[in-house]
């Protein structure tokens, strides 16, 4: 996972400030690197690091972006231990057009083969990321015609997988979405000033007021004349916006596509009460991620909600090294239970969803050296069973608990004295009728044609992988 | 505030970790320093330094407090740019009799008369911290007697404020607190370690067991025969611990001398709704502290609790410089409003205090900004009228927007539909009904003639303050 | 300028310490970035960052190199205030063949228009360093020969400009030095691990032997079975290497084309004593690159050479800022004078060149200040007149002193009693005559048609200047 | 060792420069640590922490020590692994009369008997610094008399030892020099600027002029009436000022007692040449200290001197860990052969003194390994027989080649071709014939009854050792 951002300063806005705080409250979508690229009209700046958005920008150097009329930003997930500073975006390439900055959220499916092809064509490759792969492809297809946005379409028609983009060319801010709309990306407008950032939190914590997404399919481009849209010819008949996001990925505060992610939470959280209901003295949640779908799940069932655990504010990294007991003490150094409210009760314990399983273990393991007699563990979500291939860091399926074992097995070896998980289709209609307008509103249809991946829960992958 | 800890390893413990652990439970109670010093049998050694307790310790050192089997440690808070190395504890002085290592929370009142007349004897001092007011006032009147524990009475006995301590001594480790308990000090047991720490989710950070708290004017000395407890001839009739503490300094998952803070929060929240009533839509609080207060007032009232305000976990340092906009944009940077969950909604928002009124106003115009239709704000707590002698650093009468305005005229400057605080008899009551049973339990008396110090509430001073 | 290296390691060589140790010795060729690019017969590594080469490379992360089987480095000089991580070198690149790492030394004349012509041929550039060029066109070049070598060949005959180049690709480190050899490249050898180092003082710093330079328009190959000369079919008549690698770049315990950078200042001083000669008391050098020049001068002169001027061995970043006065101040932080050499003396104080002619009058003034009673400028050098445009950081004619005054106006700037320049032809001879053996050795002739660019003091650039 | 500055500001200074240029220059003295602290007149700020000048001090806090009117700076060398914060100075106390801070360089020698009996009276310490002895002795004086001065008096009396103190109190520069003036401490001036210096390098790089030095014994006071003497009433009849500080230990361009340092060393190497003469090609020093002693040494027997080692200017922190084999990298990466000087070569290697022999050995290798044909080693000064009570940091008698070992056996140690010493007498004469007014002046005695302090070379401590 990734976070981009991209803004056009119609002048007057303070962009230093407004570009830090976006990236600042994207910084959940990727804590590996982060980068800034501004152009003033006369030449390209780019600042970019390892690190977290209040290590790589400083004070001193930040003023430098301030009469800049067009910014990228990114922040950078990458798999652990191969972090390079070269990986960090935006990336910016000088062409003979001039320059192209890329920021890039999502996964090819056919990286592999597109690098190779490039290659062959005498392109050259510094990193193995997607972004410098869509830089090359951009630029050899905006190269054969004179229409930069149809070289940008011919471009992404050859890309197959999950991507949400923000470029910067010369005067332009440009947004693209993959034809399934799979990675969000949301347009904001403050004044003359547009945005856009792939979670709608990010225009909040600057005061813009969200437009609309980027359509699947559909390219955005910003410049004086403020916004315009170039739709897909070939609209495709269903969206597969990644449910995951909504499940764990993105920000409760944020809305995508026009749904609440902390409401499709509520909501799961309630329909999970309404599907595996147990009798328990409290509910609690896996903070922060699973805290509304255990108050969901607390309203539904009438079983109180409580604060059994308490995340610490000071998690930033930890001298602590890898190792099944090592890992251990992180959790225990981040989750404390709280003994008034866990002792001699019997819990429903709310996550959002189980992965490998070892954490479940250590957290069920917690609540009941804090006395909790029983620990009944409820899953927002349906079991993980598949990898992903579209930008969600899941392991292999050797890895996945819910790919190898039975619900009986897992929760013998998490240690529950109960488990039970959302299933999918009410995890689906949970997510689709949560439109943004509140917890406790009537159920509505927001896109009759509208739909999720949710590859990871039944394999069903929008499109074929041959790695 | 400070927090302070000791360690009795009695041999086997993983001492570092362990102590790294605890020190890092209690980082919440100061975040400009904190240090380590370790006994091994045959030397001291001392680490501290300004920062976080991630920032000081590192793996490549850590290793060194392995063998130790004494263990002191502090973190620090210090005000607003008074910062400086020296200040760190703990601080370790060699006299006579060898090293005397000394870890402080807490604040004289007679300090700087006790600091002069020490001078005027000969004493030099480095700093001017209550540690090293102690440190000489215990060195000078161990040095009269052969009876350690009768110096250190003798020497705290001229001591008038709230202290809660730490000491190490070759081969023990001391507990000491107050004759009135004003701050807190927990002791631990895992196998045959002792342990003495501020709060006592440091306890649980390591596994070990609450005994109990050290008494009013209690002193205990740990050593090989275990431990020792030695009670003020003249105990005092009334204990007056802080009640601040419950309200908002000390961890949710800590219990003070057999109270749960949450619990204490939670049935705060409750009284309030009793007290204070209004119709509205949700009922939030301003995360994280007043969280368990908010929860309360929802399930007392019936009105659902929800989100309305998201914390970022990336909110350590800022680039950004004080003023008035400037903290208007550190409060954005740290708190976000769900607008699902706020947008045309009448919101009940529980805070647990307010000191300034500044973050209020802030906070609620957050809510309104985001769509809400009424804020009405309700404060867990009575009006802070008073300013703290004994270690919350509250500021002078000037600024505490509680002892110079009316509440409706405090209302008109945070921006509120409504505001009503918690009325001192109920928070009282609340406090001393949250026996560490945890919520939703009978009401009983802990303590008859128990009692707290309220005085930042209602400027009853548990002694004369004449600075 | 820059420093570049290649190691082939036959096995065995701690890698590591080996390239860490060269890269040391090259410092001086660039402080303002390094880095490491290695080869297991796997995967490429890659380290690279702005900062020495202390400070980029330390003990944790270095030994991953030590499986290398090649291992590429650089240190980097920019202009300043062009600081940016993705100008460090080596560039790593990945093609249809692999991967190809590039170190580059030198500057290219015709970079822009090569550099747009590769754009318009589809070629994507991330940085404006000539490195990045080279890669593109080797890339191109070779992908349309089987016979690897005679594509870098056709690549390089594109050239123009001064370089000299290590590469890394699969199983081969590849040497480089451009057609009129203005760069130096030495070969290294110990066992049967082969070497190639911008300076020979490199080698040294591993008990390398010299084996010798890479000869003007040569390419050299080392793999398994060796080193494979590949010599230009056209070989130049003269060669052109740049004359002040020996007045003033290179480290005075390097060899450069078997001449003695130490030697060849030695004899300018020498020969700057015969043209020069002036009454004084004792000869001085501005530390520490003109020591052995005023070694020289005195030697032939009789007077006695003493150190007037001290230099501090703490001289890295200071936190002065720029400014005349600021510069000031740094100068009397780095040179002290030597009162007791320097009071009531007529001094002759040899410096290498003068650029600018600013830090020439400052220490001018630190001598009289300290009481010298004359100071006498002897510059073993002509005066630069012509700017650099082959890789020293020399300012444009406008800001070469040499280039708008005359040697009087120039003594006056600089508050000199007398100011002399060694002419041309002798420092051509003296630098031809200092054949690697020792200072006092006959004159003998190296090289009948061997010869140097002297472009910076007499406008004759060994090709034409078209930017 | 340890350097220390005082400055008196009488209004107008640059306060924050001036005491960073004047640390920067005594940097040489101590690596370890360095502090300033300041009076405003209304209150001290005091900086300190482990690292160089250059990195405890930067460029946003300096300013705040522009105001000052008094400041104290030290830097500080402590024994390998000792580093501790609290260790730096200067040491700031606060007693009955305000303030007293104090810097210190030398050694007691009866620094634990004064430790033990002041703690028996009550006081505390927090480090094992001589610094914090003389503190809490001085602080117990003055405080049994209203004549501050005769206070410092009777306290030092009580110290056996060497040391030069400055101190600082409300409105006072102090600077103290042991009855015996074995540490050096230098006055200067600048129009009504008074400043106190280990080293006179540190007034020249503020371009104060050196007054003279402070006198064996003697107490100086500056206030705003100027400076005013307070010599020993008992003045002792010798003066007994470290011979090392010449020998090695101070920087060339300081001048001691009246005498350069520079010229004792240039000096010493010419006696060096009359009594040990041997025929050889070139005369060569190890740079940087020894320089000085070669030249001599080439300018007495007429042997071309010639730089045959060249030392990295880039040796601050290295990755490199302790022992043997890295020990000999260390020398590697530090200092460089100059193959042209060297090859076939008979060398005279001279050194300022050994003290392991371990160095000597390695780079007498070195210059074998560059093919030097003869190395004979020369030492400009005696052997090193006994260890350094008094602040040189020299190792036990155990570790001393001189105290062990004949001189052919060191000889054969060092790999030399001859080994041949300084006599006593002989640098005794050297060093007192040096007074400042530069190299080749007649021989004139300065103090009739003045010596040194050779009890490294010769057993004869100018005070009992006890302990």
């Amino acid at each position: 996972m990734c976070g981009i951002i991209g803004i056009y300063n119609a002048g007057g806005l303070e962009a230093s400030l407004t570009s830090y705080n976006m990236l600042h409250a994207l910084q959940h979508r990727g804590q590996d690197g982060c980068g800034l690229a501004a152009y003033t009209g006369d030449s390209v700046f780019l600042q970019k690091n390892l690190g977290l958005v209040n290590d790589v920008f400083d004070r001193s150097e930040l003023p430098m972006f301030d009469e800049a009329r067009l910014l990228l930003g990114h922040v950078l997930y990458t798999p652990r231990n191969a972090h390079n500073v070269l990986d960090t975006q935006p990336m910016v390439m000088y062409g003979r057009d001039g320059f192209m900055a890329l920021g890039h959220n999502g996964q090819l499916v056919n990286g592999a083969a597109l690098c190779d092809q490039l290659q062959k064509e005498g392109h050259l490759f510094q990193t193995k990321s997607d972004a410098e792969i869509f830089l090359h492809l951009i630029a050899r297809e905006t190269a054969k015609t004179t229409d930069f946005v149809a070289g940008i379409r011919t471009a992404i028609n050859q890309a197959r997988g999950s991507f949400a983009i923000t470029m910067m060319v010369p005067d332009k801010i440009i947004g693209i979405r993959d034809s399934l709309g799979m990675r969000p990306l949301a347009i904001g407008r403050l004044d003359d000033h547009w945005f856009l950032a792939s979670e709608s939190c990010a225009l909040d914590a600057v005061h813009a007021k969200l437009v609309r997404e980027v359509e699947p399919g559909e390219i955005v481009v910003i410049d004086r004349d403020g916004l315009h849209s170039y739709l897909s010819p070939a609209l495709p008949t269903v969206k597969k916006m990644c449910v995951f996001e909504y499940v764990y990925f993105a920000r409760p505060d944020t809305e995508i596509d026009d749904i609440s992610v902390y409401s499709a939470r509520y909501h799961s959280g309630q329909a999970l009460a309404a599907m595996a209901p147990v009798e328990a003295d409290i509910v609690a949640g896996v903070p922060d991620s699973a805290t509304p779908a255990a108050m969901g799940y607390a309203q539904a069932s009438g079983i109180p909600f409580a604060q059994a655990l308490i995340k610490s504010p000071y998690t930033g990294r930890t001298f602590i090294e890898p190792g099944q007991k090592q890992r251990e003490r992180t959790v225990l150094l981040k989750l404390s239970p709280v003994r008034s409210q866990v002792q001699n009760k019997r819990i429903i314990l709310v996550d959002d969803s189980i992965v490998r399983g070892t954490n479940s273990l250590l957290i069920v393991n917690l609540l009941r050296h804090a006395g909790a007699k029983e620990v009944h563990m409820r899953i927002a979500s349906p079991p993980v069973r598949f990898p992903c291939h579209f930008g969600i860091n899941t392991p292999s399926t050797d890895h996945l608990i819910g790919a190898k074992r039975s619900i009986e097995e897992i929760r013998k070896c998490i240690n529950a004295d109960s488990l039970a998980y959302l299933h999918e289709e009410a995890l689906y209609k949970a997510v689709l009728g949560s439109v943004a307008k509140g917890v406790g509103n009537e159920f509505e249809s927001v896109n009759g044609n509208g739909s999720f991946c949710m590859a990871c829960f039944n394999g069903s992958y929008p499109m074929s992988i041959d790695s």
